[in-house]
């Protein structure tokens, strides 16, 4: 069965809930359950659950520490995957310094970026490679992951050449919509677009909203 | 008729075609050349148009300088909306110095903390204000938007003074799901789960590939 996007983002979901019933000492719990903490319909949490192949019991429900390690292998977070950042900048520090990534299961083990002042060095606790030795790098380390964090003109620089190092997945922080060969997943997050549904939203309350 | 998000969404995306169209010298087009600009169907094209009440012409099609403009309208894009940033570490720094927020026509105007080291100077070119000060400092300058800058526990108190100060939409990069009362739209972006989910298609592909 084919596994939509919106299906994969409401996985992570449901783990965190899962997390909150186990700190609330809660160890099993019907779809209704799981569904009112998402705000949800319960028909839509067992259908996501049968996609993934997860099932409850009647009368019993769903054991909270086995689905949590049911998407956590569904998430392939059961073990950590290694990744690189590219991008040596404010948001690179910032991705690091604030733990953005923290909670993905992905260990970023080395920082690229144009050469420069900070090559052969650290920043932030990563060291800097120059670009040009990224795809040496992406093979020795067997890294499938990349995360981009650069907004002007190199972000599409940066990706061609994860691509082309065999990279597989990419997170992007660059305001365009970058583009990757099919063979490569990249979520392209752009903040001022975000900014611009929330922006519509108040707008229209405002225009709704009684004089 | 009820707006949905995506169609929101897509409203910027069909803008940032017609920027490229115009860059083309192109002036006029129909819903098929936008639709495959974009990766969608023709039909969607037209229905996302028709509910935000944009017409085009039979045999002419629409008019791009019209729709940059009437998408412009909608978006609330043709005034510059001045907001206020929450959170003046790494993350903060990031969002102004590498623009991220540029071409939402949004103006930050100052940036809020909890009292500290920064307080009363400028960071990154914003003054910096006390958190105890965010609701004069929103009445005084109609602020309706807010940008919250921060992962950790900050982000939800920071929430929270933004809506008692009467703010109506905010941009989250907290990790977490933020909680804010209907009248204001939260807009969370969670990095680390956008990368679980590619990490998710990363692992499908793998296990899908021959051996």
């Amino acid at each position: 069965m084919k596994v939509g996007k919106k299906a994969v983002a409401r996985l992570s979901r449901y783990r965190d809930a899962l997390m909150t019933f186990k700190s609330y000492g809660v160890d099993r719990f019907y779809s209704w359950d799981m569904a009112s903490a998402l705000g949800l319909t319960a028909a839509q949490v067992r259908k996501d659950f049968s996609v993934f192949n997860i099932e409850g019991k009647k009368k019993v429900g769903y054991s909270v520490d086995a689905l949590i390690g049911r998407i956590g292998e569904i998430l392939g977070k059961n073990k950590i995957q290694t990744a690189v950042l590219c991008g040596t900048g404010p948001l690179g520090k910032a991705v690091v310094d604030e733990g953005l990534l923290t909670g993905a299961h992905v260990h970023l083990i080395a920082a690229f970026d144009d050469p420069g002042k900070k090559n052969g060095k650290s920043t932030f606790g990563l060291p800097v490679h120059p670009l040009e030795n990224l795809t040496d790098f992406v093979r020795d380390n067997k890294i499938t992951i990349g995360v981009i964090a650069a907004t002007n003109g190199k972000a599409q620089r940066f990706l061609d050449h994860l691509v082309l190092s065999g990279v597989r997945g990419v997170l992007s922080l660059a305001k365009g919509d970058l583009k990757a060969p099919r063979a490569c997943v990249v979520a392209n997050i752009n903040l001022a677009r975000e900014l611009e549904n929330v922006m519509y939203f108040v707008n229209n309350q405002q225009k709704r909203a009684p004089k």
